[in-house]
């Protein structure tokens, strides 16, 4: 291409890159899905276990009401912090399903969790701050404190805490630049919570150090054989990260929102303003409709087949040798240890995916702290999907 | 509350709030659209001339794309840079519209610009880094450059240059810490363009100060009496941003995109993982339709519109003392000097909508070079609303 050589910067070797990048990490498990999905192409079928997202489509009555704000008309921007109406709504519903007040003024609507999450860390982080977290855990918390400048201190975590940090893990890791705490309940990749009266002692914790709890409760609402509580019923100066991707099966709709103490709403508001201007408006218009009882009981519906997944899939993958000591107790995810069947769990994953046709997602993507030997279910898939995937593992590990 | 009193955190006075929130200004306008609906709610008429999105609603063809994508299901994530249908109609519109080849693996479809503008700030810039960009100009792109540590540089530009940067205030102002320009053209609050040969010689001093352009094309399609060129038919090496909001009229719709330069487009993908994990499904579905013919002919009648609105109102406020030596080629914005009338434009903004019932913005928002001497008039409202403006505002001035 003739431009192409006309132009003098590509003689350049590297373009300038920021530094932040270099610590900001792809997803591991993408390279994974193309594969699968180029594999799919040739004619092979795949058991889907690494996708983390709900296999359901958007319930009906979201559905009916998009196609209704369509109808209306007026898709134009909102309040930065969103429609009033929905904030009101989101309060309600930590009315009616935690009995705890949250006032609509102190609910930010975001461009999902992730805008949530960049307004905490924004409004938050000076460069250096570090931020507790646990190792293995989302890895995109990390890099929301690392695009901040801030620095992310990931704590490794195994099943004997349940992978969750406690607070004596918190103190311990304390130090003159620790500013904040993140705490995900239930967890990516784990699916385990953080117990009420841990939670009480992180909270503790982290205010002797003048620091700021923030909590990820995206997963809030997929929980088993017991409801999470929220961080807010301890406190109101806690940062509550939440979603309607998960629970509520809005992914592609990209909304969540944050919860936000008193002192820090003009902070969040106007960050909020020029990151964002506002989140979708349509999908706002749709989410009005997703605590309704209809929905709800849509939602409920789905969430005992997510416990019925859950209750097949763990002792399946112990009797193949993978080994969950703990039984996580919400989200959709079982992060097993594979290091009786491999020292290599990315390669572990590659070959599974090859000889037995089926997709898991790699502890790589997930911190630090012994990825090689875990590897990270997801039953986002049907049940028959899963029995499937579980029948090609045990040929392909010799059962 | 008991809980509040039990509270030790909210005995401190003040927050921990991040150091670059307190050069993060709020939209000045939103205090007086506050003001603005609170008259309306007492019953008085206000004449709207504030608000930076067309008044359009979203055009029939996209509304119908969106109702058959929900019909069609499925609204779960997208890849991170976008649907591959939607980048290859991008690409489709870079050939069609301006004859520039623009591959669609250089295209990341974004949650509206200000994600494309995130995004490319946040793979260029370290620390401290420099921006050199227009003041006046869209308050965002400096927050953006703030937000991820850099440091903007607005440079003060008037009517002599059509309120855009030259290539010698680009030398002139270009330091070892300058790293990038940006330019908007049209832009945002003068509706002025870079003309073709300009933007060539400030992409060579980029060039030798071995920079990076970035250009964002957000008012694109909105142009009177000629075709804008896209920065792209200049280079590869630049970033250009662009949106479905303002030509598109899908403001609420959240997207827009980033053209990148094919060495960034790894870290680009990877950073729009990690921050947004990707743009909402439905507005990508419907926006497929914002090319066809159908669409398009729509667009082009809108476009007719608010050029008639521009030509009725730019010589109305010469008459009324407003100075306007620029005729701006695109945009809705007319970015006047009001100097003859008072010497405080916030207070005079103030004043014209208790008195006149007009709302309009005052320079305050976008810069630091003379604002006290401009108010900006959007003409997003019909001609028969900006007519009645003109009068009220008459009257007020006393003609």
């Amino acid at each position: 291409m003739s431009l192409y050589r006309r132009d003098p910067m590509n003689q350049r070797q590297r373009p300038r890159i920021a530094r932040r990048m270099g610590e900001i990490a792809p997803f591991q498990v993408m390279e994974l899905l193309v594969r699968a999905r180029a594999m799919e192409a040739d004619g092979r079928d795949i058991v889907h276990m690494e996708i983390g997202e709900p296999d359901f489509d958007t319930p009906g009555p979201v559905v009916r009401a998009a196609h209704a704000a369509l109808e209306r008309g007026d898709i134009h921007y909102t309040p930065a912090m969103g429609l009033l109406e929905l904030r009101e709504a989101i309060s309600g519903w930590y009315r009616t399903r935690y009995a705890v007040e949250v006032p609509p003024h102190r609910i930010c609507v975001t461009p999902g969790a992730s805008g949530a999450l960049l307004l905490a860390c924004g409004v938050l982080l000076d460069p250096g701050d570090r931020v507790l977290m646990a190792d293995p855990g989302y890895p995109c918390n990390r890099h929301f404190v690392r695009f901040c400048e801030g620095e992310p201190v990931g704590v490794p975590v195994d099943a004997r805490t349940a992978w969750q940090l406690t607070p004596e893990m918190v103190g311990a890791r304390w130090s003159r630049r620790t500013v904040a705490a993140l705490l995900a309940s239930p967890s990516n990749p784990t699916g385990t919570v953080v117990p009420p009266e841990g939670m009480a002692a992180i909270l503790d914790r982290v205010r002797a150090g003048g620091g700021t709890l923030i909590v990820d409760e995206i997963y809030h609402g997929l929980s088993y054989g017991f409801r999470a509580g929220t961080a807010l019923a301890l406190s109101d100066d806690v940062f509550v990260v939440n979603s309607f991707s998960k629970y509520f099966g809005m992914t592609g709709w990209r909304l969540g929102w944050l919860v936000v103490p008193a002192g820090y709403v003009r902070e969040v508001e106007k960050l909020g303003q020029n990151l964002f201007i506002s989140a979708s408006t349509i999908a706002q218009r749709a989410a009005l409709s997703a605590f309704t009882p209809e929905n709800l009981a849509i939602l409920e519906s789905r969430r005992g087949e997510f416990q019925r997944r859950r209750d097949y899939l763990l002792p399946a993958l112990a009797r193949l040798g993978f080994e969950l000591p703990v039984t996580p107790r919400g989200a959709f995810y079982l992060y097993a240890d594979c290091g009786r069947l491999t020292t290599d769990s990315h390669r572990f994953a590659l070959e599974v995916l090859e000889k037995a046709g089926v997709a898991i997602t790699p502890g790589t993507d997930f911190g630090r702290h012994q990825p090689e030997r875990h590897v990270r279910f997801a039953y986002t898939t049907s049940m028959e999907r899963l029995e499937e995937g579980v029948d090609r593992l045990g040929r392909y590990l010799g059962h």
